[in-house]
């Protein structure tokens, strides 16, 4: 039987849950899958701290030679987390001829490029189901499962942190601020949620789903990022009495030839397979132009679920899979094409637009009047009964528009005298 | 650049679907997973029926030996279906040193035993992700997502047909044989339909996602199978008030060393993400131990999303992934341990009783009575007001209970005077 035997760098949360698995279900593990894996060392600064896993004497240590300086190590799991000592360790791990498997999204949307042309240099592979939605294997399911397909678009749902907030204010009509703080309290969010509620975590893993779907190298920056921090209670109210609902999307999109690569919030349709998804779960729904629509829903995050994919990359890289697709597949190559990822002033969508206006004769006409100069068609409007003159609600629908057009408009509209504060913009994918 | 000249046997809906992308899309395939699929010879009875695809001459031909006798062909695509001449061929293929891909459920029910030997024994592979849920990519989600996780239970909606007509019957109150009519209108279902609506389809899906998920060999005929044909629109309502919505589901679950296998309709909550899922569509639902769950949604059916499956098989092959699985994974070996599989009698869950009785006093009481005395505990009851005397509906919802108790149960209630037609038992998935 084919034996890997893996070192573990980061003993934290996931760390824990990896070492867990492999200490206590290697038997069940090589039954199923006819590999055998072993945990031979882990390194991490903190020797002494619990983690709920019993270790033998030894197996732990702060000396990262412990697992580099083994040559009997065949793979290194890489769960430090941030992108400057996870960059050297694993580029560290190739020279030494190790394989690599990793949980590190934000190191992979910075610095992919770079880590796989190393890995091509150095004949070694890197695997990373566990980085883009925990327990749910959709790197697997865009690479293999579509491998012959020819994908058009993924919207994800990739932050649970975000997803938990937007339902608990759409469903018990709780504050973005009360419902983050339960979100902290249940763990699903961090004492510093900031890169999770600005979008920065969901776009780290549209980075990934993109090269994947696509074989582009995406420049990170080029992402368009906004996150949940402004959604109002509001919003997600008239947005679901029009039958939609509020969720954080990470968009990735091939249009004439460019890519529209987006994250943030939307409104879907509520019959959308993404927008039953609820609480911290996440999803990826996928559009293909052989398969049509599918969706992989599960736990983004978490101990456990986040351990058991960098497992199942542990068995492809023990079954010699890893090898065989870090050669094969061209998202997977060290040269990869640029993206050309469109300008988001360049998309056409549809969108929601809550203006605040004072109550008086000609107001609708005047923000009707500057849309329609801009190109702008509208699909619906309302103007909810208030008893105050100032800050009254208009709500607007418009067609397909271009987002370019759109801020044209705005710009004039928020000038207006009878418009108050800024108009609130929500997308709407359809 | 990896080169696999690949023989289809049978060109009908499917076949003519995965001709189509080896044709127009190889090279897109070539760029993106690093090997060339080349369509080398296509058999079939019928070699002058137009399929919507433009063939060089020669391709096609009716004589199985211009691909069974091709020493140039390294996979052969089984796309005929039937137990008999499907069989005879895969064996053939082995024995002729091909591999084979299949979208042949029935087959591998039936005879997935047998044909996993023989490739054992030939060192070919199997792959069959067409078999189970079309453009759903769930065999590789159970086998390679899953790779580290102890799968405890799997629930599918794995039937199109099924599920559009439920879900008609539901959202538009139409009867079973308008919303059949329809599904077959829409090209949904078979002009005999019986094999989908009777279960037999499904449990043919259960038997193979049993064995990628327990590694154990299914016997067909162990499976519990009951089918649609029964259901009534009055237990769908009834089901809906409760919070209940009523779907085909196949379902393979861990219980005390045991399997459960069965298919039958069954209420799930209607905030379970297997009850949004509507129309044709198909979704399995997988709880593990350390990923806790995840659903796979998706077109179930139809030609070019099981075309797209079939493509993706093809390209394990050509990487060589289908050799490694084929060695490596017990399920996937010649022997196999026999599951145990547990007696429906022998199940505990939650059921849904619509009684049918003459509207007298006492009668309730009786029923209730009955239970009791069979340990069945009661969870809710309710008798919609009726302006009948015979005939009135009272349906009762059980805490969990054992199958044999309310076996025995149901026969007595059913005997007593004042109880009309037979009871109907709808279990309950929670």
């Amino acid at each position: 039987m084919k034996c890997l035997k893996v070192g573990l760098v980061g003993f934290g949360t996931v760390g824990g849950g990896v070492a867990r698995i492999l200490l206590e279900d290697a038997d069940r593990i090589a039954a199923r899958t006819g590999v055998r894996l072993e945990l031979k060392a882990i390194c991490d600064k903190d020797t002494t701290g619990d983690r709920g896993v019993e270790l033998s004497p030894g197996l732990l240590s702060d000396r990262l030679e412990s697992v580099l300086g083994d040559p009997e190590i065949g793979a290194v799991a890489e769960l430090v987390g941030g992108t400057t000592f996870a960059r050297e360790l694993i580029l560290k791990a190739f020279d030494r001829g190790k394989d690599v498997v990793t949980a590190n999204k934000a190191l992979l949307a910075r610095h992919g490029g770079e880590l796989f042309a190393q890995a091509e240099k150095c004949g070694r592979s890197i695997s990373f189901e566990a980085s883009v939605c925990g327990g749910i294997p959709i790197i697997r399911a865009v690479r293999d499962g579509h491998a012959g397909e020819e994908i058009t678009c993924i919207m994800g749902i990739v932050n649970g942190t975000c997803n938990y907030v937007l339902t608990r204010m759409a469903r018990d009509g709780a504050s973005y601020a009360d419902a983050l703080a339960r979100a902290q309290q249940k763990g699903y969010a961090e004492s510093d949620p900031t890169l999770d509620v600005n979008g920065t975590d969901s776009a780290h893993k549209l980075a990934i789903l993109g090269r994947m779907a696509f074989g582009e190298d995406i420049d990170f920056d080029q992402i368009h990022v906004a996150g949940i921090g402004d959604i109002e209670q509001a919003d997600i109210e008239f947005g679901a009495e029009m039958g939609y609902t509020l969720k954080l999307l990470a968009i990735a999109k091939r249009v004439d030839g460019q890519l529209e690569m987006r994250v943030h919030p939307a409104f879907l349709l509520s019959d959308h397979p993404l927008a039953a998804v609820a609480d911290e779960f996440n999803a990826v729904w996928i559009r293909g132009l052989a398969t049509g629509d599918t969706m992989h829903y599960g736990r983004g995050a978490g101990r456990m679920p986040t351990a058991a994919a960098v497992v199942s990359d542990l068995v492809d890289v023990a079954l010699g899979r890893a090898a065989v697709n870090a050669e094969a597949f061209t998202a997977l190559a060290g040269r990869v094409a640029k993206a050309s990822v469109r300008d988001i002033h360049e998309i056409e969508t549809h969108y929601y637009l809550h203006f605040s206006v004072t109550d008086r004769p000609g107001v609708l006409s005047a923000i009707t009047g500057v849309l329609g100069r801009n190109g702008i068609s509208i699909a619906s409007a309302r103007q909810p009964e208030q008893n105050q003159e100032r800050d009254v609600p208009i709500v607007i629908v418009t067609h397909l528009a271009g987002e370019r057009d759109m801020a044209a408009a705005l710009k004039e509209i928020d000038a207006l005298d009878v418009v108050g504060r800024k108009t609130r913009l929500i997308r709407i994918e359809r």
